[in-house]
């Protein structure tokens, strides 16, 4: 998707511990024009299969998860992050770590948000470590429902979480892939025409 | 807006602490369908003031704020919450209690997001005690920016919020009104050619 990737060229800053900073554009401050772009392309992507549900984790996923949604006709939930590990029955639950910040946490969905027999399509800004999808990915199978794939924005592809979704069978189509970051700011970005 | 008052008396659940629940449809289940009316409408309320930018706070906003967004036209940006107080120099902050939750919290925005000049519209879901929108407008004031309004989807006209951000003569525009709640999960929706 080359606006997205000269957009991360324009202003995507590299920070210390393999951050890629892509706030003013994509998602504290987002360009809703471009988030219109990516729900196309999201579209165009899993047009093969069913989707009957977009799933997606709080904070900065569910802005893209809504505008991507309004493409496939279907409802979002998002996934709620506790710090607390004592959940409700009446909620799926999955364990997430999340190696940027340091730290775990616990997602939950309540039950009747996804009913058993749909077709969850997963949306996300970042693919890393692939924890947060592994987690959603859990959640869903938990409801008995089916893993439509999942989409991302930008994957990092020097971290390990795309390898091992896809060695799962989890489809994942990733919107920009940064195949290095260098701590002197640089970044390499995989151009060509890449099913990822 | 009767598909929403249709909606909430349909499904939204009285829950103990003047607690109304509408994450079936509203939040972390999104029908998107109603954030599209939920946008046009906010878009035809502000028609007559200018828009440069939208404002929300994490992450229960963040969904219907983006929506919204695309019938003006503008970015959205979110503000984050946090527990600590002890914020960089390069984000504005305000400090926010919430009654709901019980708690404290800083909400922050990196300065570069709110430019000197704009016009922003706050948006957010619930409008009960008002200090989230308070915040919001603290931290539009601070960046030098305008504040066009604040957009609301379900204002609880039986608390204090309202009132005050009115006092202060900030617009208020609510797509639905509740006038009380009872403990015995009854609720009274405000009906009738209001402006609110």
């Amino acid at each position: 998707m080359q606006s997205l990737l000269d957009r991360i060229r324009a202003e995507g800053k590299v920070l210390p511990g393999n951050i890629l900073n892509v706030g003013s554009f994509l998602n504290q401050q987002a360009d809703i024009g471009l988030y219109n772009e990516i729900g196309r392309e999201f579209a165009r992507r899993f047009s093969d299969v069913e989707v009957s549900r977009i799933l997606t984790v709080e904070a900065s996923g569910i802005g893209i998860a809504c505008v991507t949604a309004q493409y496939f006709s279907v409802p979002v939930v998002f996934a709620r992050k506790f710090r607390a590990k004592n959940i409700g029955e009446d909620l799926y639950s999955a364990e997430v770590t999340s190696y940027t910040h340091g730290i775990d946490y616990t997602i939950t969905v309540p039950r009747p948000y996804i009913p058993s027999g749909d077709s969850v399509l997963l949306i996300d800004d970042f693919l890393a470590n692939g924890c947060a999808l592994e987690g959603l990915a859990a959640l869903t199978l938990a409801a008995g429902a089916r893993l439509a794939g999942a989409g991302v924005v930008i994957e990092k592809g020097f971290q390990q979480g795309g390898r091992r979704l896809r060695e799962k069978n989890i489809r994942i189509e990733s919107l920009a892939v940064i195949d290095s970051m260098g701590e002197d700011g640089e970044m390499v970005l995989r151009t060509g025409p890449s099913k990822n």
